[in-house]
């Protein structure tokens, strides 16, 4: 279908799916899910179809992990839309009223943002999950997936729109773009008027090209040059497992550790022991001068390294002589996702939880912890790295805007 | 200066800003009234600088009226700063605080933007108005105004920076690209990473460039094709004054009313008694087929008149045979900034409220009152017609993020 035509199909079903009753949209949730099984084998010949063109492409083996669905993957996508029926519809919620002088009631009540575009990449379980958080917030969503992936997201996306249809709902809730033309994907960027925001999901270069190129409202997500600090007061002990979780508990995970900062009064004592429990799950260390004086042997740090979200087995790790210059160096290099300072002076932990721009900020915990579902939010569809609409994890309730409703019995403005 | 180094001077100085005490802030703000005060011949004389060359190059009589200062509008550009100190400071305010079943104490805590980029035209108070509500809601600004106010706005800064430096307040709180290059203002959308949120305040022209061209976050203010419907159900009494209100008590402004969608029902009734009260007023009315039956001697309007914001003294008429018919109408031209409903059926009216996709829906009232200072909001930076964010008057709140503040003690994800 033409692109234009997509964005008028989605802005006509976004009236009907903003005042969707909720138990209509959880049963088309649970439709959803079962549709999903029923067409498991059609999901996974689709997608065996995208593993074999990978394969003959050369496609780099992780990749193709990313891109190959198994029954547990179909039915993983399925338990999730189950589960965002399960949480609370967060539209119509009541956020503010008040009663004017005048007599006008003003009401601020949460509205779905209308039509959501999510471009990602290789995942694609990640046309179930969008399609769910979408819909469940009350919003059509417009999907444009990787080309690698364009028979498993149409196979996905035919039965999450047939499951719709047979629930009496317009399928348009959920499109896919199925032309893998870069222009269309340039021309996805600026239907003003059609969508009212994109979200990127993937890497920082898909990221950097949709900041780039789109006219229509994005949210920056993801990309997460994650610092711990260990303060001169840090407890050593505990400062192992953290440092060892953040690091290299998922490694390719944008809330993962990719730098240790130093306090220099700690650097002799704490850094062999920290180097020889990380050596031991093949982490390369990658250090400045007083770094590499500590632990012999290391890598020396460049001035890139401090800017490099590594999503590999690689820290790097930099010495300060005060708590100040930990707070900038960090406030300089991180890309203001999480961090995380470790420290038994509550004083200085909530200066650098103060000071830390960051949208996480962590005092004595791994910054492994940003994340939708750790945060209780029940469901996650990307983590905001920018200031404007919602910062950290966004559920639900970050899918949605609110407007003013205002009553009055005949009121001018004098 | 060059922009890359005020963008850097921005970033220096906003974490001082975004830990400021309230009353530090409402200290300098007060000064910074003063110092306008005492300034006044200097600001003054700049203006009448502007105004000569405006006048010169045969500027349009109405935009030199905006450009002009008076005594007056100076004094009230300190009054202005005065207000902005008494308003309650948004930045520490606890959003939402739980703890998760690991212990970790999770806060959300709402916090300054950071740098905004304000992109503005002629009037020259904007300049005093944005720093004020900036700085008291803890954020860096850069402005760029118009090039025909240079001089006024280059005084105005003078002297609030001279002021800060007096309150020993790092002056870069606030910054005016005196550079009118067009090459430079297009650098300054693109400085990501220095600015955190740009903010058009001006025509239809202005904004569209902004959003074409910014890869900062936007957000859109401003444009308003604002409805008013009169509904088969409408008291007719109440519905000729509200409508005289919205289009004509101000007719320049944003939230003025351009549109009359009318019931067939009424129609006949109606519209000769509301067009003899607009003609008297001098307004013109440009109505569909139906319209100029009921009103003869009305201009014929054209497909273009219902998509146009006139800020003139021009209303459209269209004609419809049901709520519905009007809603839809409504909702493909309106710019969903405000659009109101007539009508003495709540029900009808509540059908109206839930499904009209703009910023501020109103029963019963004139659509003049979407403004910071009728919400009760002591302030506004502009009125926003996207989703994102913030949506209708942005006053200090509107000027903020959030992020997220965790407290452990050693947790580690599993």
């Amino acid at each position: 279908m033409e692109l234009m035509e997509m964005g008028k199909a989605a802005a006509a079903v976004k009236y009907a799916l903003a005042c969707m009753p909720e138990e209509e949209k959880n049963r088309a949730l649970l439709a959803a899910a079962d549709a999903l099984m029923q067409d498991m084998d059609l999901i996974l010949q689709a997608n065996e179809k995208d593993v074999r063109d990978g394969e003959a492409k050369g496609m780099h083996p992780g990749l193709v992990d990313r891109l190959r669905l198994t029954p547990e993957r179909v039915e993983a996508m399925a338990e999730g839309l189950r589960q965002v029926s399960s949480l609370p519809d967060p539209v119509g919620e009541v956020l503010d009223s008040f009663v004017r002088p005048n007599g006008l009631k003003i009401e601020k009540r949460r509205v779905p943002l209308g039509v959501i575009g999510i471009i990602y990449e290789s995942r694609p379980n990640v046309t179930a999950d969008a399609f769910g958080l979408c819909f469940k917030s009350g919003n059509a969503c417009i999907l444009k997936g990787g080309s690698d992936a364009l028979s498993s997201n149409l196979a996905i996306t035919n039965s999450l729109r047939a499951s719709l249809e047979k629930c009496g709902i317009c399928p348009d809730a959920v499109q896919l773009i199925a032309d893998t033309d870069r222009v269309v994907t340039e021309q996805f960027m600026r239907m003003n008027g059609y969508v009212d925001v994109l979200i990127p999901r993937g890497g920082a270069g898909l990221i950097r090209t949709v900041v780039e190129h789109s006219t229509v409202p994005v949210i920056e997500t993801g990309t997460g040059n994650c610092h711990i600090y260990v303060d001169e007061f840090a407890d050593l002990a505990k400062a192992i497992p953290i440092i060892l979780n953040a690091k290299t508990q998922r490694i390719g995970v944008c809330n993962a550790c990719e730098s240790l900062v130093i306090h220099e009064a700690v650097r002799e004592r704490f850094l062999p022991a920290l180097a020889q429990t990380l050596r031991e799950k093949n982490v390369e260390l990658r250090g400045d001068e007083r770094a590499l004086e500590a632990v012999p042997g290391m890598t020396a740090a460049t001035e890139e390294d401090f800017g490099t979200e590594y999503l590999d087995y690689i820290l790097s790790i930099k010495t300060v002589d005060s708590l100040e210059e930990a707070i900038s160096h960090i406030n300089r290099y991180s890309t203001g996702h999480s961090d995380a300072i470790l420290t038994e002076d509550t004083e200085r932990a909530e200066r650098f939880l103060n000071e830390v721009d960051s949208a996480c900020v962590y005092a004595n915990a791994s910054t492994r912890f940003t994340d939708g579902f750790e945060f209780g939010f029940g469901a996650e569809i990307g983590i905001s790295t920018q200031k404007l609409h919602a910062r950290g994890p966004m559920g639900l309730k970050e899918l949605t805007s609110y407007k003013y409703v205002i009553r009055g019995n005949g009121q001018i403005r004098k």
